[in-house]
């Protein structure tokens, strides 16, 4: 463990399109202190890291000032660790490049670095939850798209660029595929991400007339938690929906694992906690179509962090990690 | 350069199916004695190591004997890189798990690595070749099969078992794919290796009557540089069969990218010296399905290792490596 008795603390910073969320850690992965404030109130970066600063440094004074702080991690969408910066960042107020890692820093007087948020969360994982002593692993997150961290050989992968890992975005159906939101067709995401599972219910629900549950709901407010009560009731086509769902995404770790033949492959977020549904299918699908050498290797888990302090944990490890 | 002066010297070990090709190289590439022997005439892994000593041992005494050599490196078909094991290898003529490395060792006290040929080359294309100096490249070789080696912050990729970066086995087209060697459909391999190309060729042929070079050769003889040839020659079909075979490969590169995001991806083997009529096609399908924060990051190099001496040059800078 990262320890260190001068500085016992790290602050991870998690931000997300609709909330930033922001907490004191200590080296065991227990939060000692959390707050939080709505990303898009802000419409310029630096209001937004002042609003930040101004509600986390009552949370630092009360833990002992700013020398109790080892590091700052940060975890945003497009966010580039060799740079310190989130670019082009299609669901944030701020567009084009932005040197928050930097803002941080030259405010708090506190080393900063920052990670697109699903490194954030294998970091997290690695440091705190399933993959503790791994040095070979996959983290898949799914929730309103698919992300991914990927550790190998211990480190994570951030590639030439800083922006490797984006595995929601391998195609999977490459004739008919379904449009993206990166303008391109047949993506993971757009079949495996909580959305993904929404736009497969409202097919299923059209292309035949099986009686199901969500036929109560108006087609377009479905999500995939009302996909999971139903299936939990017995819904036969909420179960079908799971196992569409979870075949693609077995097929596409078959893949993966083709790659970089990790020890296990961890899933988080929402989707990820319909357990059984969404995980039977998937292990079927992996041990139907895993290349030979590979068969019964690579261990299927569950995110061990907590849903609510996942996000800061995984930040927050980086903060472990500064120089 | 891991030069080294007392031990100026490493053995490159290059088993394939048919030939096993072992030379010594110093520690600016150059082969300073080569020799080849033929695998397939030693039913017993015992005999044929004694048969490659035999016939190694004379090119160690001439450039000033055992002491002079820092390491063996051997490349081999499923060459486990941790264990120094060969295992299950379907081309090479010795069943089950076969501990090279150590046989080596013990015959000839120089401390031997063993990876597979894949990673081999690409380790060689890092010492020697188009990647020297990069930390982040994937090698994709184009033979018989498809095979890679992927260089991952400077280091390579064996995964916590050994075996990652199987990237042939990805599967390209997931209804109605090829039957694959290893059992599964539209693996990679079965579309953009040498044979690939060459059944490509038959099923052109015999979907059209579109007038061909390639018709004046039997269809089961056509070979992936019978192609070319005729590509050369302005044969049309010819040119499609590569069209169709680097679009799919460009397809396949684009996913990559999106694991590892590499600075470059270094093409090697026969089908890679078609130039123009096989880089052309992939280069378009790169940048026409290139995730957008990809897009013109990643270089396609052709390997820059003589393709006579690829391979044990490959496997001596494996050499350079043991402890």
């Amino acid at each position: 463990m990262n320890s260190n008795m001068e500085k016992p603390y790290v602050v991870g910073i998690d931000i997300g399109g609709t909330n930033t969320v922001f907490g004191i850690v200590d080296a065991r992965g227990s939060i000692v202190a959390i707050n939080s404030i709505k990303t898009g109130a802000y419409a310029q970066a630096d209001e937004y890291v002042d609003a930040v600063c101004k509600n986390l440094l009552p949370l630092i004074e009360a833990n002992g000032g700013v020398d109790k702080i080892k590091g700052i991690g940060i975890g945003a969408p497009n966010g580039n660790y060799y740079s310190g910066t989130i670019e082009f960042a299609p669901n944030l107020p701020w567009k084009g490049i932005i040197p928050l890692a930097k803002m941080f820093e030259e405010r708090l007087g506190i080393p900063t670095t920052l990670t697109n948020d699903a490194n954030a969360a294998a970091i997290g994982e690695m440091t705190y939850g399933a993959a503790r002593g791994m040095k070979d692993f996959i983290m898949i997150t799914l929730g309103t798209g698919v992300g991914s961290g990927i550790v190998i050989n211990g480190q994570m992968v951030y590639g030439h660029d800083g922006f490797a890992g984006e595995l929601g975005h391998v195609i999977m159906r490459r004739e008919n595929g379904r449009l993206c939101g990166c303008g391109r067709k047949g993506c993971l995401e757009t079949y495996c991400s909580a959305t993904g599972v929404a736009r497969t219910a409202r097919e299923f629900l059209t292309a035949s007339t099986e009686p199901s549950l969500l036929r109560a709901i108006p087609a377009e407010e479905i999500t995939s938690k009302d996909v999971y009560d139903a299936a939990v009731k017995g819904d036969t086509l909420a179960m079908n929906i799971f196992n569409f769902t979870g075949t693609i995404l077995g097929e596409a770790l078959v893949d993966f694992i083709a790659f970089s033949s990790p020890e296990a492959i961890v899933l988080f977020g929402g989707l990820a906690k319909s357990g059984k549904y969404i995980f039977d299918p998937i292990q079927k699908a992996i041990d139907a179509n895993i290349l030979p050498i590979y068969k019964g290797k690579t261990k299927l888990l569950m995110s061990e962090l907590k849903d609510s302090d996942a996000a800061v944990l995984g930040a927050s490890a980086l903060g472990w990690e500064v120089k």
